[in-house]
């Protein structure tokens, strides 16, 4: 910082790809603080040093700070600053900030670079001394990405790309240039493994009249791949020729880029000599989140095989415990992979399993650690949140089970989740409804009686893509992206009693078309997982005759298209007290 | 427009004031189109004329338009062009749009700017020759303004402007300018008679903590009122001199303003000179709409007189109908006027009565004319739509009223309204909550069956002031001003079948604490508005138990309220039939 006169350096989570979820290469906030988070920053100044992260995390993020001289600022709490007031407020005028323009996004490099120069403050955006202090950085991730079948993905690439370029066009634009993995994986075909949990590989992609260019390093690609993409139009070239690419475009080219979702870098790259065209939501994320039949097909198929896992499991557990064998947080976690497993076409998990009892489940990012790790008793509640990667859909379940005697007070609670859970799955909305319109659904029981659930009510899910995907998103804050025929959506209300325990259900709908009226057309949801709810849990003293039927007739469903995979004392099993 | 070089001229509805509702004065684009709806916007180029519209004012439009040279353009259609589409496509590069920025919201002006600037149109943005055109254009309203106690009010004067400049503190500004006439009328409890309706004077303000300036006619203010300002601290200039005032603020003063809420040209002048700091909602706005106890009191109060003059009307229609006395739509709007009149402190209508019998109902902005004026008849549902400005408070009720036989249908319809007031009136809600997160509550069970209402689920509402204000709202829209306590708000769901009837169910509600818990604070929304529901025309099988509850304390808050007010025959009648 010295040698390049900055006073202060911002290290955030992201990666070139402005990821949720980095490679190794780029945990760079995890190297410098040791805190292992999915969210959080780092600020340094001269003589002090930072870490924000959210309420997910402070018990974690004050373990791991120990010690690191690195304090601990708890982002939502009314007395910590954000982070830009604190940086202003540590620095005097004409001070500098760094930041490494390659893994910061152009939205927030532009809003911060705004804030700071309205306070006097210079910023150094190519502010990136890590390679040389990261002993052992790990390196880009060379893993072999591999081509996904038309069976699949129920669409040629060369038809996508034809889709994307007319969303192009439609917005004014002769190119675009997308960063965002899941999106070029989608876009490509090609699925790889540069991500834990993420089927996704590291590049980048433009898309023009002329010509698509797939970024990518050479020693990813099979045969398979590279035929593929020849026989599709798509030209190939090294991951770093990105950079050379851009600079070349011709001046005055419109650009199509969407400012979240590209680092700061190329974006001001392109700004030099292009006219930008900035857009809220991708065109190309848009069409992705809008599931075709084959894929819609597919995701039906992974629900059956993910369904037939979760319930052999829950079947197991009950015997556990019923036979007083010793079960813990990190048994299920196990368990349940191995069912996984012997599914057809698994590829892995989409996310790492919670598995948490008691008061373990009120920590809503929860990962049992050895240190941490609980054996289930025959009291209480066990929340598991869970999810596979097939190669025919991506699966996100939550169920919370009774494992012994449990009050009239939990399953007051639980029932109330349960009716926010079944509104939402009931909801009929005009087209152009977004979710935050549908969010009170979920929690108007628990608000009612004063309580409430701090995280979304719903996130996209990818098809054989990332378990969190854009546009779309049920919450209590405001997202433009409607609710569109084809999104898969996560249906996840909760209830977090802090040193007492947690509840949540989960499963993923469809939007559909409902009806077409004179008032227009209108969409509802389509329960997709398939999965008993623990009826013990149930006070049905607090449903409406509406939410009952709802309840018996999802158990219905679920015994009519499991049981046929099911063994008989599986599907016996299934059938049994299921109907309240 | 030749003379000054003008290719186009954009007239719209709004004053120097940006008001919803204007003073004769500014109804340029009534004037020049002959169209007196509320809402539309003109534009005249070289060889055409246009007027944009939107569906409440289809019909109107048309009739009005007739051999005028005008054409009707429809918005919401998604054939019709923006209005600066429209423009862009009418005039080449180098072309010149004329607006008056005296009377065009600065923020409206500012995008319109924008976007010509993209086309290289150039905009004149002191186009007005309508004074020279415009015979007998009517003055600037010159009618006396009036003080209003603090018995009414419940704040002095000097308190309010107390509490603006901390809140302009806060905005780090050093002054603010409030042209928005009932912000002005809140803050120097004055009221006056320039709007219909809308007990405001034309008039602008100017808080700095050196002064408080009221920039209004001199004629306006008679010596009561003049010796309140100056008891309170307040220096009164005219109204003239705003524009002088404001073209001599030092130098580098920062300026709070809301855009939406100033004109374009006053905006212009002080962009000159001064650091302007934007805001969408006005702490002034906000603090307004908030209402302390002496005026949520009279607020109740204006409930109970109009719930009084609103039961004799009832009783009164009934007994018309049952002797098959003929009662026209205009016949009603006279009624009800006379029965408010007789209460005690009554100043007016808050807006003009809309009377629909049948399918008049059916167009939202209905207002009966000798030409369309209907005769109730025995048979179907009327709609009432009316309120009134007391010293006390301004309300604001619709009524659907059964005048014999209903359908089936129309029950199931009217009873589906209804539901959707009841879950507004039931919603519990954590601090922070913005209408659109509410707004579903009033449209499920619409939604469910392929019906909705194309118009807000509720606007806030002014303690004698403006029936229409904000910031808050609950709509399909999103709004970011969240519901706090104190606010009076309408719950207002409706239902409209063109060329059969129409179905609306309107009451003020105050939000209000409910509960404070570990997850913070919960409100909830208390119903002000006192007057029977129709009872004939619900299908109770549709309500659920805790609805029905709802409606049964509804009305035992109704007879408890108003009988004391009431004859014994009227009490007698308000007894009878209300349970469900």
């Amino acid at each position: 910082m010295q040698l390049e006169q900055v006073h202060a350096c911002i290290i955030p989570t992201t990666d070139p790809h402005i990821s949720e979820y980095t490679p190794d290469r780029w945990k760079t906030r995890a190297w410098i603080s040791g805190f292992s988070g999915s969210a959080g920053t780092v600020v340094i100044t001269n003589d002090k040093a930072g870490l924000w992260t959210d309420s997910r995390y402070f018990l974690q993020a004050e373990e791991q700070l120990k010690d690191s001289g690195i304090d601990l600022y708890k982002t939502g709490l009314p007395e910590t600053p954000e982070f830009n007031d604190w940086i202003a407020s540590e620095l005097s005028e004409g001070g500098c900030v760094g930041i490494e323009g390659d893994v910061y996004a152009a939205s927030e490099a532009k809003s911060l670079i705004d804030f700071l120069s309205g306070r006097n403050i210079k910023i150094h955006t190519n502010f990136a001394p890590y390679d040389s202090l990261w002993e052992n950085r790990p390196a880009i991730p060379s893993n072999p990405a591999f081509f996904l079948p038309q069976s699949f993905t129920g669409k040629s690439c060369r038809d996508k790309i034809k889709e994307v370029l007319a969303e192009v066009k439609k917005n004014q634009a002769d190119l675009t240039i997308l960063a965002a993995l899941d999106t070029i994986a989608w876009l490509f075909n090609i699925r790889g493994n540069d991500v834990d949990y993420n089927p996704v590989c590291v590049s980048y992609a433009v898309v023009s009249e002329n010509e698509t260019v797939l970024f990518i390093s050479p020693e990813k690609l099979t045969q398979e791949v590279l035929e593929y993409l020849q026989q599709e139009g798509v030209i190939v070239a090294g991951y770093e020729k990105i950079t050379g690419y851009i600079k070349h475009i011709p001046c005055g080219t419109r650009v199509l880029v969407t400012p979240a979702k590209i680092s700061y870098r190329l974006y001001s790259i392109l700004s030099e000599k292009c006219s930008i065209k900035e857009t809220t939501v991708h065109p190309a994320d848009s069409l992705k989140s809008i599931k075709n039949e084959i894929e819609i097909a597919g995701i039906r198929n992974a629900m059956r095989k993910d369904g037939v896992a979760m319930v052999k499991f829950l079947i197991d557990l009950e015997k556990a415990l019923a036979n007083n064998v010793m079960v813990s947080e990190m048994d299920i976690d196990a368990k349940l992979r191995t069912y996984r497993s012997e599914q057809t076409n698994y590829f892995g998990e989409s996310f790492k399993t919670i598995a948490g009892y008691g008061a373990h489940a009120a920590i809503v990012h929860y990962e049992a650690t050895p240190e941490s790790n609980a054996s289930i008793q025959p009291d209480g509640i066990l929340l598991i949140d869970s999810g596979a990667q097939y190669f025919d859909g991506t699966t996100d379940i939550t169920r919370t089970i009774s494992t012994g005697k449990v009050s009239d007070t939990i399953k007051r609670n639980f029932t109330n989740v349960l009716k926010g859970h079944i509104q939402i799955a009931l909801a009929v909305f005009p087209a152009g409804t977004v979710g935050m319109q549908l969010d009170i659904l979920a929690r108007q029981s628990l608000w009612k009686v004063g309580q409430n659930f701090l995280h979304g009510t719903g996130h996209g899910v990818g098809c054989f893509l990332n378990v969190h995907e854009g546009p779309q998103s049920i919450r209590m804050n405001h997202n433009p992206a409607p609710l569109e025929p084809g999104m898969v959506t996560s249906n996840e209300p909760g209830l977090y009693l802090a040193g007492e325990y947690g509840i949540r259900i989960e499963n993923l709908v469809l939007t559909v078309k409902a009806k077409t009226t004179e008032f227009g057309d209108f969409y509802a949801f389509e329960t997709l997982t398939l999965c008993p709810i623990d009826t013990r849990l149930i006070d049905s003293s607090l449903l409406s005759p509406e939410e009952i039927d709802w309840l018996n007739n999802y158990h219905q469903k679920v015994c009519e298209q499991l049981s046929p995979l099911l063994s008989e004392e599986e599907a016996e099993w299934l059938h049994n007290g299921n109907e309240i």
